[in-house]
């Protein structure tokens, strides 16, 4: 799956809009590759079985876990280890490349509502 | 064994001079996330069973396959398919995030030499 070609993921980004909706760009073996836009507060979820990447582009975002703020600014990244409680934020927009195991949804245990992104599209 | 704290890509690449030589900054699952510094050629070098993701965060990589090259800048990636040969090139000294499946070899199967790493330093 992964394709082997250069991928400018500025111009990736500048082809959407909306926020909380992760756009695949391509695979390393069973991995995702996903560029998001992030805005406001995303709501409180695990996932049991998956580590998640998040590296800022653009902006910042705050991790809120339950017991602590992580504050992550552009060129910074930071691994939300499996099974742990957390928080995406974000007070203005904010960029983000996304990595992790093909499957995992975004809003993790937490039950599916309006933010749940299932089938990716990829851009 | 992720540590889900803030890492700052270029804190850690302030950190260390040499080329060719990747430092592994944190772990996603079974996935090493690493930085190394480019300069001039690599070797020629394929790894049949692992994709490996290339971002450039500073400079500009060239990727050579056998049959055509990639240049990659700052904000770009690429991921090299399994299987496929390829030498990573830059002409000035450019700095990468590297990702790939734990115990993937630097040089592959080309037979290991001065620019093979195997264990990693974790900075």
């Amino acid at each position: 799956m992964a394709a082997g070609e250069r991928i400018n993921l500025g111009q990736k980004l500048a082809s959407f809009a909306e926020h909380w909706h992760p756009k695949l760009v391509d695979t390393i073996d069973d991995y995702e590759i996903k560029v998001v836009k992030l805005m406001g507060d995303f709501i409180w979820h695990r996932h049991a079985e998956a580590d998640e990447l998040f590296l800022v582009l653009n902006g910042a975002l705050r991790m809120d876990f339950r017991d602590r703020q992580v504050s992550v600014a552009a060129g910074e990244m930071i691994v939300v280890p499996r099974g742990v409680e957390h928080k995406p934020y974000a007070e203005q927009e904010c960029e983000i490349l996304l990595l992790e195991r093909r499957g995992v949804i975004n809003t993790g245990d937490a039950p599916a509502g309006a933010l749940t992104r299932g089938q990716l599209e990829r851009i």
